[in-house]
C-alpha cells in the first residue's frame, strides 16, 4: 500500500484554509500538513474553542482530506535562536512582546507546549517544526570557535526543549525537527549530537526533508537508514545545484530565485534529489507515514507545480516486495 | 622572471620572529608576509620606536629575506563584525577594553589606520587582512532576511572602512582584503558589492586566496580575471573536499582536521586548487607580486610541509611567453 | 500562460503543405514555422498573388493552427557564404543563374528582402534563417589565419546584410539568425562579434536552437540570459554526444545517423539538452514567443517522434511564479 | 512497427501458468517467454502429450498472448558446470539422480535436446537459457591460473554443446545463451571465445540481457552491434550500481536486496541501463524479435512493477526512420 | 618520523635472496618483507638450523636492511581453499603429498604454525599471508546460493585457523591476512564476518593492500579507519581501471597485462589508488609499521619501477602534525 | 632501453639552427626533428650541396645530437589543399609562383619528392609532415554535403600522393602524416579512409601527435593500438580543454592563447593527454623510435618549458617488462 501524500500549507498561508483545502481536494491530495500560521491553524483558538477544531476537521472531510501532522516551524525557531530583528516577523505579537530575547524564547517555548496540546485535541500525533540554534552563527570557525562553547550550545538547547518534550510526551504527541541549516541539527554529525543531547528520548525525532541535504552533498537515503527509528515525518521537497565556477554553494547573501545563487529550491522531481533512492530507503526502514510535499519553486507557477509534484510522487512511490526472486528459480 | 615566494607568518606566531626568519632563510624563501600578532610585528612599537623597525629589517636581511606585505587579519576582523566573545581572543587587551561592541570596533578601526602608518614606515605598500562583516550571520536566509538589511550592511561596512582607507591612501599603502567566508566579501557576488560600496576606490583591493574558493566550488582563475585590477596580493593555500554523502560541505560545527568534516585545509598541491590554472591567470593579468604561502594542514608536520610547499610553487610557477607559436610556421 | 508550440516545416518539405497542416492539427500543435522551400511557402508567389497568401492562412485556420514566423535558411545561407557546388542544391534556379558567386550572393540577398516583404504580407513579424559566413572555412587556424582577415569577414558580412535589414526594418519584420556552425555566429564569441558588426541594430536578432550548442559544450541557458534582448525565436531541437574515445566531436566527414559520429541530432528530450534549464531562462528573460520544434532524428520514425516531442514540450514548459515563497513564512 | 513485449515467466513460477497468463493479458503484454520450470512448461509432458501443448496454446490465445521463445536456464546450467550441491535445487529429481557430476551433466544435456524438440512442437524457434561453465570458478587468477586450462574449458564446453545444437539444428530451433556471469560467456572477450569454440555455427546465439552488463561497466549497445548476427532474443532487465566506497562491485557474498551490496537488480527504467541507446542499436541491426521483460526487483512489489515496466518499454521503444533529414533541405 | 619502506620479495623469487638484498640496499630500501618461497626464507630450515636464520640476518645487515614481517601467502591459501590442480603449483611437494584435499589443507595448516615459530626465531612479530576461502567460488549467487552455507563457510574457516592462531599467540607473532579477492575477506562486509568468526581475537589481523580495493570501488582509507585496531601491516601496491565499455571489471578470464582486461596492477603511483589519502588515514590511526611495496606491473621493467616506487613513497608519506593551526591566530 | 627524445625545430625557426642545436645539447636532448623551413634545413641546398648536409651533421654531432626525422609540414599542406591566400605565407616564393592553385599544388608535390631525396642524403628514413585535404572545408555538412564528393576527395588525395610516395619508396624513406584537423586524416574514421585510399602501402604512415586527439575526445592509446603497424613517428605535445559552458570546443575563430578559446595547446604534462597510457601503448606495439617534443604553449616561456618537457618525458617513459609476475608466485 502506497503512502498518503499531503501538502504542507505554510507556503500557501496567503490563501484561506478553506480555499486551499478545496484546491488540494480537487487535485487529489490525501491530506494537509497544516501550518500554525496564516489562518490555517490557530493554536490558541484550538485550545479555547472546541468548535474551531471541529470546523477544521469538517473542512478537511468535506474535501476528502486527512491530517497526520501540524507544523509550527516559526515558533519553534524562536525557542533556541539568539533573537534578532528577523524574529519579529515570524512570531505573533504576544510572543514578541517587548522583544527582550529571553522573554521571547520563553514565550515561544510555552506556545510550543500549547502546540502539542492543540495537536492532541485535533487528533494528530506529530508536530513538525524547527528548533532554532544557539550556535548556528558559529558555523564557520572564524574568529576561531572555542569548541567547548559549541558543546555548551547543545546543552542549552536540551535545557530549553526538555520541558517542551515533557508536554509532548504527556499528550502522546511527537515532535519532528526538520533537519535544516539554521537549526540545531542540519547534517549527520549535528543530528547525532542533537539526539544525544536529549538522551535519545523518543518524543523528539526528525522531519526528514531531502532538499536541505542535496546542496550540502549529503545522502538522504543513508540518513534515513542511520536514523531509522527517529524518522517521524517526511517532506518531499527538492533543490538543485547551479554551480558554474562563479556561483557559491553558500548562497551569496541573495534571495532564492536569484540567477547568481549556487543552489535553489525547485519543485519535486526537478532537482538533484534522488527520490526513488529515498523512497526505497523509507521502504527498508518501514516508514508508513505521509509524504508531505513542501512546494517551493521561485521559477514556477504554483498551481502548475503542486499537481505536477503530486503526480510525480504517485508515480515514484511504490510498495516493497516480499518475494525473494532467485527463490523462484528453484524447482518446486 | 618568476614571482617571489613568501610565507605568511601568522600560523607560526608561536615561534619568535627571528627563529622563523632563520628557518625560512634556510629553506630558501624569498621573504615573509609578516603578521601583526605574536611577536612578529607590533604596530604600536613600530610607530613609536624607529629601532624596532630597523631591527625587523635587519633580521630579514641577515636571512636573505624581503617583505612585500604585512598582515593584520585579526584587528580588521573586529572593525565590521558584530562583536562577541570570540573576538576577545583575537584582539589585544587595549582594543578589547571593556568589550563594549561599538568601542571595540572603533578602537580596532584606529589600529588599522596605525597599521597603514606602520607599513609605510617599514617600507611596504600592502597590508593584507580581514574586514569582518555586519551581515555574515545572515548567510542562510532563515528566519527570512529582509534583503534591504543586507544592503544596509554594505553601507555600514563602507562607513566603517572609508576613513581607514583615507589613511591608507595618505600613506601610499593599499589594503588587500582576503576574500573569505565570514568577511564582507567571500565570492564573486559579494566582492562586486564590496568594491561598489567603496566606489571602487583603488586603496581597497583583494588578497586572493584560492583555498577559500575551492570548497565554495568557485573558480579562482576566473575570479582573478574578473577582478584583475584589484588583485594586490596572492596567497598560496589549498583546501580539499572530502565529501562522501555523510559529510556536509558546511563543516558540521567541528574543527579543522576532524575526520567528519566535508572539506579541510591542506598543504599547497595536496588539495583541489588548480594552481597552474591560477598562475596562468596571474600571468594573463600581469600580477608580479609575491606568492605568499599560507601553510595550514592539520594532518602534516609543518616542518615537512613548508619546504614541500615552496618546492611545489617553484616548479609550478613559470613566466609567460611573448612568442606566438604559429607565427614560427611562416616562411621568413 | 504557456508558450505556443509550433513545428518548423523544413524537414517535412517532401509533404504538401496541406497534408502537413492536417497532421499537425491532429497532433495538437499550435502552429507552423513555415519554411520557404518545398511547396510550403513561395515568396515570389506570395508577393505577386494575394489569393496565395489568403489560401495559406485558410489552410492554417482550417487545422486550428497559427503562424508566428517563416523560415528562409537556404537563401540566407547563400548571401555571405563563399559559393560552391553545394549551394546549387539549396537555392532555386533563378537565384543560382550562371552560378557566378557574386551574382548568386546578390540574387540571394534580394530574395531575402522579398522574404521580409512576404512575411509582412502574411502578417508575421519574424523571419528565421541562416546568413552563411565568409570565414567559416577558416575555423581551424591552419594554414595560420591572418586574424585581421577574420575581422574583415565580419565587415563583409555587415555590408551584405545591412541593406537587407533595412528592408526588414521598413516592413516591421525582424530577422532571427539561427546561431549554428557554418554561420557567421555559432557561439558566444562570434555572436557578440556579429551583433557588434551590425551595431546591435534591433532588426537583426537570434533564433536560439540548443541542439547546435550542446555538442560545442555551450550552455544555452546562459546564452539566453546574455543575449536576452535579441532572442526573437526559439527552436526545440536536441543533440547527443556519443563519444567513446573512438568517435570525434568534429563529425568525421560522415553523415548524420552514421554509427561512428561523435554526436548526432535526436528527437527533443532524447539528448543532452537541458530543456528545463533553458525554459527557466526563457521565463527569466520574459520570452513569450513560440517554442518551435525542429524535428530531426535519423534513428526514429518521424510520425512517432513529432507527437512525442510535442508531449515532451507540453510537460516541460511551465509558467513562472510571481510569489516569493519565504514571504509566506511571515506572520500576517 | 514496434517490437512485441513479453515477460519471462521464470520469476513468477510460484503462480500457476494460467493465473500468470490472465495477469499478463490484463496488463496488456503481447506474450510470454515461458519458463520450463514450475508448472509453466513441462518438456517431458509436451513431448508425450499433444493435448498439453494444445492447452498451453489455448491459455495463451484466451488471454490475447503469443509465445516467441521458451526458457530453460536451469537445465542448461547443469550441462557445463562443475556440479555441486546448489544444482540439486535447480534440476528435477530425474536429472539429479544420484548426483554423480558426470551423470547429472549428461542427463541435463539430453533434456536440453528434448527442450529443442518440445519448442518445435509448441511452434517456437528460440530456446533461451544458460550453459554453465567449466571455468567460471577460475575467474580471479589466484592461485595463478594455467591459462591453457581456460582454453581447454572452452573446448570441453564445445564438446558438450555441439551434440545439443545438432538437435536444435535438426528441429529448426535456435539456442540463445543469456550472456551472464557464471556462464561460459559473460562479456565481449568470452562471447567471442564461446562463438569461436562452436565455429560460429548459427544454431547457437545470444539472449542479450543488459542487466548483466551494466555492473560490469560494459556497453550493451556496442555489444549488440558487434554480435549483431547472433542476437536471437533480448531481455529487458535493469541493474543499478550503489557504490559508495564501502560496497564492493563484487557483491560481498550477500543476497540481492541486501543494503550493503555494491549493485542490484531493479525494475526496468529504474537502474543504470540506457535502454534507448540499446533499442537504437537493435533498430540499427534490424532486430525484430520480442523485448522480453525479466522482472526482478527485491525492493518493489511485482504487481506494481510489471505493468510499470511494460509502460516503460512501450514509451521507450520506437521504430527507426527511413528519411534522411537533410535531404529535405534540398530544393525539389 | 616517516615509516620504513620495505619490499615484499615474492615477485622477485627468481632472484637469489642475497642478490635481491644487494639491489634493495643499493636502491635505499629500509628492509625486506621476506617471502617464504623461492630461496628467500625456508621455514623448515629456519626451524632446524640456527645458522640459516643467522645468515639471513647477516645478509640483511650487510645491505643495511631490516625485516619487520615475513610472508607466507602460498601455504596459507591452501588451508581453507577447496584444493584443485592449481594448488599443486604453489605448495611444496611435501605439503601436496598425494593431493588429497583434506590432507593438503591439514599439512598446509601445520606449516603455517611452523611459520609463526620461524618468524619468532627470526625475531619478527608479523606474518603476512592468505587464508584461502571455502566460499569464494560462490561469489555470484547462481545457481542460487543457500546463504546459510556461506555462514557455514565462515565457521569452517574459523575451525581451520583457530588452532593456527593459537600457535601464533604462543609465539608472540600476529597473522596479517591480505584482504584480497579469493580470500575469506576481500571487502568491508567479509572482513567484518571474518574477524567476527574468530571472535576478534588479536592474533589475527589485516595486511592492508589498496590495490585489491581500487578495482572493487572500495575506499581504502575508510577501511583503515574502520578496522584501525587490526591493521598490522600495509602493502603499497597500485591498480588501475581501464574500462571503456568493452572491458569487464571482472577480468574476462585473461591474464594480467592483457590489453582487454578491465583493470590491472601497476607500479605504485601509476594507478587509481589515492595513497596520500591512505597515508593520512594511517597517520590518523597511528600506524607506525612498514610500508611494504609489492611491485607488480606487467608493462614496466621492474628495475626501473622498484626505485621509482620507493621514491614515490618517500615523497608521499609524511608525518602528522601536532599543532592546531587556528590556535596560532589567537593572541598570546 | 628508453626511447630517444628529440625536439621538432619548427616552432623555433626564428633561431638559427646552430643556436638551437646548442640549446638542445645543453638541455640534454638526444636529437632534433629538423624542420625544412627557417634556416634549419633547406631541401634544395641539401640536394645541390654536399657540404651543406655534412655541415648539418657536424652541428648535430658537436652538440651531442642525432636526427631520426625531418619535417616538411608546410609544403605537404599545399599538395592537397584548395589553395588560398593563407598558403602564400607558408610556401617559398618559387613554389607559390603566380599563385595559380593547380600550379602551386604541383610544385609543392615536386618539392615533397625532393624532401625524400634530401632525407636520404642526410641519412634519415622518416619525413614527417602534412598533406592538406581536398575536403576539410566540408567538415560540417551544411549546405548538405554530397557524400560521394567526400569519397572523390580521398581519391584525388591518392592521385596526388601516390607519385610522391613512389619516390619515397625509391629512396627508402617513409612519409609520416601528422594526423591533425585540416588534414586528410584527423581521427579514426578518416585515418582508415586515408590508408585505404593508398591501398595501405607501407611508404605512407603516421606521425602520432596526441595533442590533436585530446580536444576531439579521442583516445590516442587506442589509436596507437589500432594503427600499430603505421606508427612511424611520435610527437609529444599536449592540449587542454577549458570548457565552462561559454567557450566552444570549436575554437571561436580566435587565436591560440586567447582566454575565450575552448581548448588550447600547452606544454607536455600540463594538459589533458594521458602520456603514460600512450607510452604503455607504444611499448605494447613495439615502437622504438623517437619521442619528439613539439613545444607550443602560448602562456609559458619556451626556455622554461622545453627543459621542463624533456624532464617530463624522461620520468614518464619507461621500458616494458618481460617478467610475468604471478609466475613468481609459483614454487620452483
Amino acid at each position: 500500500m502506497a503512502r498518503p501524500v499531503t501538502l504542507i500549507s505554510g507556503q500557501w498561508a496567503d490563501l484561506p484554509f478553506e480555499t486551499l483545502a478545496e484546491k488540494l481536494g480537487q487535485w487529489g491530495f490525501d491530506g494537509i500538513e497544516i501550518a500554525c500560521w496564516g489562518d490555517h491553524f490557530d493554536v490558541d483558538q484550538a485550545l479555547s474553542d472546541d468548535a474551531y477544531v471541529k470546523n477544521r476537521r469538517e473542512i478537511l472531510e468535506r474535501n476528502g482530506l486527512n491530517v497526520w501532522a501540524i507544523a509550527n516551524h516559526l515558533l519553534g525557531q524562536a525557542v533556541s535562536d539568539p533573537i534578532d530583528a528577523r524574529h519579529q516577523a515570524i512570531v505573533p505579537p504576544d510572543v514578541w512582546g517587548d522583544g527582550d530575547p529571553t522573554g521571547v524564547q520563553q514565550r515561544a517555548a510555552e506556545k510550543m507546549k500549547d502546540t502539542a496540546r492543540a495537536a492532541a485535541k485535533l487528533g494528530v500525533t506529530t508536530v513538525t517544526g524547527f528548533t532554532g540554534s544557539p550556535v548556528w552563527h558559529m558555523l564557520y570557525s572564524f574568529p576561531p570557535n572555542d569548541f567547548a562553547e559549541i558543546e555548551r550550545g547543545y546543552e542549552r538547547f536540551a535545557e530549553q526543549w526538555s520541558p517542551i518534550i515533557d508536554v509532548f510526551d504527556a499528550e502522546g504527541v511527537k515532535f519532528a525537527l526538520e533537519v535544516h541549516p539554521t537549526e540545531i541539527a542540519y547534517d549527520f554529525v549535528t543530528t547525532r549530537k542533537t539526539l544525544d543531547a536529549l538522551d535519545n528520548r523518543p518524543g523528539f525525532g526528525i522531519n526528514l526533508d531531502p532538499s536541505h541535504f542535496a546542496h550540502q552533498f549529503l545522502d538522504t537515503a543513508e540518513f534515513a537508514i542511520e536514523f531509522a527509528d527517529r524518522i517521524y515525518h517526511v517532506h518531499v521537497k527538492d533543490s538543485i545545484k547551479r554551480l558554474n565556477g562563479r556561483r557559491s554553494i553558500l548562497g551569496s547573501h541573495i534571495n532564492f530565485g536569484e540567477l547568481e545563487r549556487g543552489w535553489d529550491f525547485v519543485s519535486p522531481g526537478h532537482g538533484d534529489v534522488d527520490f526513488e533512492d529515498l523512497f526505497r530507503a523509507l521502504n527498508r526502514i518501514g516508514y508508513q507515514g505521509p509524504l508531505s510535499i513542501e512546494w517551493e519553486d521561485s521559477g514556477m507557477d504554483r498551481d502548475w507545480g503542486a499537481p505536477d509534484a503530486l503526480a510525480f510522487v504517485r508515480r515514484t512511490d511504490f510498495s516493497p516486495s516480499t518475494v525473494a526472486f532467485d527463490a523462484a528459480f528453484e524447482r518446486k
